[in-house]
């Protein structure tokens, strides 16, 4: 259950995109957000509008209809007014407004160090900055929780200061103060003591946001709601800067299996696992396979001494269901392993499967074969339907390829040239084209059209829109193969495509093939 | 300083080569053992003997003198007699005398529920067990520890039975009892106060071992030592079964650097990041680059906010001063930085930029530029040492590229053939030369290096290690590019470059041409 009592604040968009690596696309954050409000977090920070040009543009995008979430409030981060400026003048703090974000969070200074060495102004014209932007947020009807800045490294060192922040903050307005510590260098034990303390002294609600650099993050969050705090903030997959931001999905595993604080809406745990694995293919990172809770692994086991006894007695070596969070016990080579997997698949896609188990068991076999070489059909609906309707009953193929050429010429005027010619047969005929294209996909995927137009002329709706490539590192002494997946529109309906190779025109070529080939069944009707 | 007050026992060889994917050979053992002995840790727990062949062999020739550890002791692993047979005739526990280890760790069970459902026997049969494999262990000379797998666990069930396993190993001459936390499920406050209950009732030194099914080891293990525990078990990056076990280097980071516990021999803490990955590479792992303490990025810096900052005042923006670990605080020069992150990147790779704030200011425009348009030199310390250089004294250029051109062919008879052909100027001679890859890239690679050979000898040194490819989505209605980043290795040292372009080809081929261009630079000392 989600109530207000509890917030579950997520900051991926935000804190955990400063991590090494990655950089989101506007798209890809509105992808995030979605998935994010699919486990029902009460809170997605969309990043900083006003300071970097695609939170601006992300946050243009939500307002005007792009992102309606169904659990959770988009939260717009910022900073409290600069040193001597009215707050009605600072074009940042109105860069918040603009965003039309309901709820703001304010980064505060409230280490002593931090106000006079960094930003170089008065203890007192910090609070100001700090008493200032919170009113005048909350006079424009904004919800605003406050992000006191190093505030445990600040307590070592005054331990009076970070708390008449709290205070200027309450009594402004804010909703929660947010302890966070910043550098991460803090203990369970330590974080207990100060949440205690600040809890006795201070006139808020606490929240609580922790980096991973001790590797207590998660540990360190939930010390602090142990302690009294009722607001955490974390990140999808723990992503952030250095050793990341406390894990969202653990913090939240913690919370809810082993702290018995129910902080999400009914139905939402069982989708953390698919969540994860979701932020982290947009994000262009593996999933982390010994990720707790989420991990492939996570519930795998692999030592004999347990293996038997696991078999007479699952409860004994789990430290919980693992079906509980999405996730399962055995070894998971693939998402798609089990026949019940493909069972549900097919139901889903409107393929019936009952009666032919035969068809099932080749179709568990062929996943488990293709996934091992590094396929996945997780995203690639289209080619998954392909795999189950050959092998169900031989999907008619409506052209048949002889041969394909690309070459890529990049000429002494530095004119950079791509063409392909592909020679196929369809409808009778045996056809052979050339185009040219931004680039060898581009090009093939032309050609591929071309030469089958005159057949089958609704191929002028198809279009691709979406490529997506990634390397998959080889396993046990293999190369490394690419893996291509392709989405594909008729400005009705998209489906997705998936071709892996060691090379990654071919791999290109099969996503392309399975994506034109399951366009033309669907518009005869066979799929 | 190391003594035997406080005990870092590191199980990476036993309990961690649960890991799912890892298989180390013998002599990867004797490896692994040599590094962790590099970091001083008092135990080195090799194995099972007996039980797993190549685990015995370890032993052996350890024994035989191929290990000679300079700070640590090197212990078998075993388990406590069968039910219902006389110790002297288990020849189980008879393989851990004839390891010659001085050290034994005997696991027994410590949980009612496994006493019963899993060894099937009584729970008075259990203490005999332990009794009886203790003494006996004890009449041949050697010391013992007592992992009680299941103990948090068990003590939920019934709070006393651990005790008394505790309390007869104790009198039977065992010199630690480690309390397990075998399956994972425990928080730092529940650990806390299991362990101080414990200590108050049980006569034996403490030892805790965790596992990170909450993400919470690390901090577990750091808990039980705040509330008594003198011994601590983990592996190296946290190898082990599921989630894996408490970073053992995450452990020695907390314990010194955050609780004053001086566990390691002088001069050991600086070896802890070389450690971490050289056993990352032994593993066949790559090294988490987000671990605390010694991954990477444990100290990289990527949001302007801080960067300026931290020129100013390092101290305000680490946790530690990453010497301390072996580690080194890096600055990530991206889209969120300005000219402190330039300046202080400059300096991390030896290139002098004071006095010259109109190359920085270039750089920052054009590293702004190039990022808007899809690049990233976050992770590409080379190229963007080639652009800062380019800028500040124009580098050389060690060959000048006329055309290149790529085929990709699937035949009729469904092979595939890569073949590149590059035209360049290199010492004073035109140059042509075609290669057949693997892939269009492999085949640019190689013909690329053929062209240059006969005036760079040095290349045959340098290799493509790694390969990424990532498609950035089109933002503000362009195309979308791709991102290639590529690194090389010349044995010594390893470096990467990066390249963008809508064609995936010619992305890879400007990843490539700053690739061999770094290594001749460098090779001529120029960069």
């Amino acid at each position: 259950m989600q109530t207000d009592e509890f917030h579950v604040f997520d900051t991926t968009l935000r804190d955990g995109a400063q991590r090494e690596g990655i950089t989101y696309s506007v798209a890809d954050k509105l992808a995030v957000a979605r998935l994010l409000d699919q486990i029902g977090v009460g809170f997605v920070e969309g990043g900083w509008p006003g300071a970097l040009p695609k939170d601006t543009e992300f946050f243009a995008r939500a307002a005007a209809g792009e992102l309606s979430l169904r659990h959770g409030v988009l939260v717009a981060f910022g900073a409290t007014r600069k040193a001597g400026v009215r707050v009605e003048d600072d074009p940042q703090v109105r860069a918040l407004l603009d965003s039309q974000a309901t709820v703001v969070t304010l980064v505060a200074k409230s280490d002593v160090r931090h106000v006079e060495r960094a930003l170089r102004t008065t203890l007192e014209e910090n609070l100001a900055m700090v008493r200032d932007t919170v009113a005048f947020l909350r006079a424009e009807g904004r919800r605003v929780f406050v992000d006191c800045e190093h505030f445990f490294d600040g307590y070592h060192h005054d331990p009076e200061y970070g708390v008449r922040v709290l205070d200027v903050a309450a009594s402004a307005g804010a909703d929660v103060g947010v302890l966070c510590d910043t550098n991460g260098g803090m203990l369970p034990m330590g974080v207990h003591d100060i949440v205690s303390d600040v809890r006795r002294r201070a006139g808020i609600r606490l929240g609580i946001h922790t980096q991973d650099d001790t590797g207590c993050a998660v540990a360190n969050t939930l010390a602090a709601v142990d302690a009294g705090a009722t607001h955490v903030q974390g990140t999808a997959n723990g992503y952030g800067e250095r050793a990341g931001n406390a894990n969202i999905f653990s913090v939240i595993g913690g919370l809810v299996t082993k702290m018995g604080h129910d902080v999400l809406p009914d139905g939402c745990l069982t989708e953390l696992q698919r969540v994860s694995h979701a932020i982290a293919e947009i994000a262009n990172l593996a999933p982390d396979t010994h990720a707790p809770y989420v991990g492939a692994a996570a519930f795998a086991h692999k030592a004999g001494l347990h293996a038997s006894a696991i078999k007479v007695d699952p409860e004994l070596y789990n430290h919980l269901d693992p079906s509980r969070v999405g996730n399962d016990q055995r070894i998971l080579v693939t998402e798609m392993a089990g026949r019940a997997s493909v069972e549900l698949k097919s139901a889903e896609l409107g393929v019936d499967v009952t009666g032919r188990p035969d068809v099932v068991g080749t179709v568990v076999e062929r996943v488990k074969e293709r996934e091992a070489a590094g396929w996945s059909y997780e995203a690639a609906d289209a080619s998954f339907e392909l795999l189950l309707r050959d092998e169900l009953d031989g999907a008619s193929e409506p052209f048949t390829v002889e041969s394909y050429r690309v070459i890529i010429d990049r000429r002494e005027d530095g004119r950079l040239v791509s063409e392909a010619t592909v020679k196929l047969h369809a409808a009778g005929s045996r056809v052979i084209s050339t185009e040219e294209g931004n680039g060898p996909v581009n090009a093939l995927d032309r050609a591929l059209r071309k030469a089958l137009e005159r057949a089958y002329p609704q191929l002028a709706k198809m279009e691709l829109t979406d490529y997506k490539v990634r390397i998959m590192p080889g396993r046990h002494g293999t190369d490394a193969v690419t893996r291509v997946l392709i989405e594909t529109s008729d400005h009705e309906r998209e489906w997705t495509t998936v071709g892996v190779h060691g090379n990654v025109i071919e791999a290109s070529w099969l996503a392309l093939h399975d994506a034109v080939r399951f366009g033309l069944l669907r518009s005869a009707g066979s799929v």
